[in-house]
């Protein structure tokens, strides 16, 4: 019994203590044994303190993918009830996604159940696997759909009510209306989309060895195209062909010849995000590998064999033979968010907007963070009346620099377009650029708004990355954790147009950089700072990287020791 | 560069050694380093002597479980062309099949693509994805259709010619013609299979969370049953109820009440092909943990969300609402097999039945091994009188017991079933037993017929299991290896119907003992000489004796590393 009792508390302190910090050693076969200390602490279920509030806050957070996660993982309030509301139970490290669809690294290996990351919370969590589809703003709730498989006696409808709601639904692989896309090409977004396109290509070998294929017929089947030259195009192409060459060819020796993968841009280069040199050496090593990148290359057709695109350079439509599409082109909007902006006012919108706080513009309490929103900024231009009389103390109409001291930091907080403006224009401070304008002292808001006319072109929308999700959700979980303080001792700016200051600071996104692998153990990346850094040290710095975001102790070790199996015996090519 | 051209060595060594026969310390996470030597020896294809030979015989293998991979691993003879054609492009390790239906072992792990098991040989190998649902003996050629997904345009039609025709299909589950199980309950015979089971698990908690879901149902969602208490029935059982208590049982606390696992047996005990007392150890032990054993309990029925038994003990019929049922009785056969031995003219059979050698009965140059043959034991009774007459060199119509010196050792390889009786009998040798019947010194033949009366009844047909089957196709491999030497000197018993001797040995099956995985880390096993060992102990022989038959250093580091996993982080519930 001796054996079991250690194997059960040496469990106990993994399970119990999640914020171990350090790389362990987990595994060591030759000695048999695991390090560990003991723990007996019972457990816990995170609802203990349940019964002493008398009303909890109500939080629904829809969608477990990088904000909604990183938003459950920031919030500490014991103050709130939080139900989850996900057809996925399980957070997925997304940007490994390509290297799973290849089989370096496993899809399980990069999955974490959402119950199991919530588990040791303080706060109430309730997860329900199912999709929101009608957002009620009027009465505070949302309505849902069971997702599980039919077989347990077709779908239930419920409805969550909500003091707060959090929408952190992503996206959904935009096709631009393209026809044929949805039929036949595969997309790159979901675990099991990455699973299918390992199964699909296995199939394709295994289809062009049969014996009664002809030449040509392999040569269509063992075309692999990949539509959009981002990074996650990209890294597929360049992780495809690695799969290929380093174990494919030695199983399917006849058949290596046949192998084109053709990576198809409408833009004039692939990596078009990234430094000229990162791109420059991208589609060079391409060239090398002979990775056909043909950019200039709109898709308009794809039908189950053939993908039609059309040339910008001649104008005409081509139509190219395939055996398997890999659509990658960027993100649309999911139906139900769609629904939600219109039920809401925001027409002719791509995704829906916030405010710098997260707030859905327009709605009460409803948050909105990730690939599903956009934080619209507010321009300089359109409070300058505002900012002018705030500063304007003895409402004399001109304003000397002196006077702006005091507002000085809540301009640059609350329109940050100053900052990278005056960065841009390598101005030392704000009152550079006031009488970078005039030579006199004193300003009229003519003036002043000639001094600021530029600023606002400065404004960029943030990408949708998994980097950008990740921060707004650990930033409102922030929020939510201070809320109550910062009602009492507000700590935004001022609020220009009104009385007082804003609660919190807005958001501000802060960029650690973007990683672009690029297969045969190289990878490009492009740091803060515009630090440019390309190769196989630069993939090793990628692997560090991934390996210190994983979720949990749990993945970490499993990738770590996916990257070793494929390292020691390759990648695995059973259809499975 | 370096690094890569050690990664690319190092990688070359663990492809080039498959053979490396040690236990190898293969992850090294602190350290970074992985302990390997160099070889540069060049990659072989394996079809460099396929030049010389003017003719090679074409041995197509249908299968690549455990008769037909054990077949092509033994196979070293160069003059053979072989093709494989399976549905399958990979062979799977089935005995950890239960494991991955609870995520204990990945499905991953246990499997190893057919290509890269054969791909050292020195013969030629061709492997098709394809199913074969045709045998046409008189043209010597199989019937295939390509089994890839049909996006790639549609099923292919080909022919395989043949000199020798190995048929190692194995077998399907067997529903005894039950209605509604094929429609509504899950088997556990092939890696999907083990994957659609864990997702259904997940998914029946998943579901049993929602908010609408009355407590009734609740207990109906929860209800898992598994019908057959053999090896596989019990091990999935007590699989799922350690993943249940140990794992799920944290991340859906309130659920662990309402769950309920049930355990129904036709027969009186669970197990029954096992001692005794294993028998009793596991229904004790069953009892102990929760899991519900019925016995004398026949399926009649199954529906979406109840299944029908009939109690032998009151003869009514009983109706129980259930979540997720897994059909675990035993091996039918499959229809391309049912249509052959009707072609053949073998009916009124259960599976194709061969003579000791493997052949099968009725065909010429057709083997058919595993869990889809049965070897038909010729009776001793059958051939009573030519072996009479055999001894009899001298046509004296009586016998002395020295006339049999000659051939005793033939008679005891042709027919087994002498030895097993004489050691049931407790009788030191063949003549003890003519002795015995008569105190004359003389025998003729009906003295002799009585002598030997009995012996027959000691035949029984071998189990189906994975053992026979790796047995089986490591023996044929064996006599295809020395099919010219053996023809020239062949090293069978006398054949007492004919002249000479038979070519090879009959196949003889050593049962090297059995597991019983019962939960909890424990495990039952029945080791040869009626040896019975049950515990934590017997536990650690099961793992060690299951990594050590893993058919590649791949899958036995991954099997191995999902244990460690397992034991540290518990296992994933994602629904992936």
């Amino acid at each position: 019994m001796s054996g079991y009792r250690f194997y059960q508390r040496t469990k106990g302190v993994f399970h119990d203590h999640p914020h171990i910090t350090k790389l362990l050693v987990v595994l060591s076969v030759s000695g048999g044994g695991v390090a560990a200390f003991s723990d007996t602490r019972p457990f816990q279920t995170g609802y203990a303190d349940a019964a002493h509030d008398i009303k909890k806050k109500k939080v629904v957070v829809l969608g477990t993918g990088w904000a909604g996660t990183s938003f459950l993982k920031s919030l500490k309030d014991p103050g709130y009830e939080v139900h989850v509301v996900s057809p996925r139970n399980y957070f997925a490290f997304t940007p490994l996604l390509p290297s799973v669809t290849n089989g370096t690294v496993e899809a399980r290996s990069i999955v974490e159940p959402i119950r199991s990351i919530v588990r040791k919370k303080k706060f109430d969590v309730h997860f329900k696997e199912a999709e929101c589809h009608k957002i009620d703003t009027q009465n505070k709730k949302v309505y849902c759909q069971s997702t599980q498989d039919n077989n347990l006696g077709g779908s239930e409808e419920f409805t969550v009510d909500y003091d707060y709601l959090v929408i952190a639904m992503g996206a959904r692989a935009n096709t631009f209306n393209t026809p044929g896309v949805v039929e036949h090409a595969h997309f790159l977004k979901e675990v099991e989309d990455a699973q299918r396109i390992r199964r699909t290509v296995i199939d394709c070998f295994e289809r062009a060895s049969l014996p009664t294929i002809s030449e040509e017929e392999k040569k269509r089947i063992l075309h692999f195209v990949v539509v959009g030259g981002g990074p996650t195009g990209v890294e597929f192409a360049a992780e495809l062909h690695d799969f290929v060459n380093e174990d494919l060819a030695k199983l399917y020796p006849s058949l290596k010849q046949h192998v084109q993968i053709t990576l198809l841009e409408a833009g004039d280069h692939i990596l078009n995000m990234f430094d000229k040199r990162i791109t420059e050496f991208a589609e060079e090593k391409f060239s090398r590998d002979g990775i056909h990148v043909k950019t200039g290359s709109m898709v308009v057709k794809v039908t189950d064999k053939e993908i039609s695109t059309k040339e910008r350079s001649s104008g005409q439509t081509v139509a190219i033979p395939f055996g398997m599409v890999v659509w990658s082109t960027g993100i649309g909007t999911r139906p139900v968010i769609m629904d939600f902006m219109k039920q809401i006012g925001q027409t002719n919108r791509r995704v829906l907007a916030t405010d710098e706080w997260l707030r859905v513009e327009g709605c009460d309490s409803i948050y909105a963070l990730g690939d599903c929103a956009t934080i619209n900024q507010r321009r300089v231009m359109e409070d300058i009346a505002a900012i002018f009389s705030k500063a304007d103390k003895n409402d004399s109409n001109t304003l000397k620099v002196d006077d702006f001291k005091e507002v000085i930091n809540d301009i640059s907080e609350r329109y940050p377009q100053v900052q990278i403006h005056l960065k841009k224009k390598q101005l030392k401070n704000f009152f550079q650029l006031l009488k970078h304008s005039d030579d006199d002292d004193e300003l009229n808001i003519e003036k002043f708004k000639s001094a600021l006319s530029e600023v606002d072109s400065q404004m960029k929308n943030l990408p949708a990355t998994a980097q950008v999700a990740s921060q707004q959700g650990a930033y409102l979980a922030d929020c939510f954790n201070r809320m109550d303080i910062c009602e009492k001792y507000p700590e935004g700016p001022i609020r220009f147009r009104g009385t007082g200051r804003h609660r919190f600071h807005p958001f501000r996104y802060k960029h650690l950089g973007q990683f672009a692998p690029l297969g045969g153990e190289q990878t490009a990346a492009q740091l803060p700072g515009d630090w440019v850094s390309i190769g196989h040290s630069t993939q090793w710095l990628w692997y560090s990287v991934y390996a210190s975001k994983l979720v949990s102790w749990r993945t970490r070790m499993l990738v770590i020791s996916d990257w070793g199996r494929r390292f020691i015996f390759g990648r695995d090519s059973s259809r499975i």
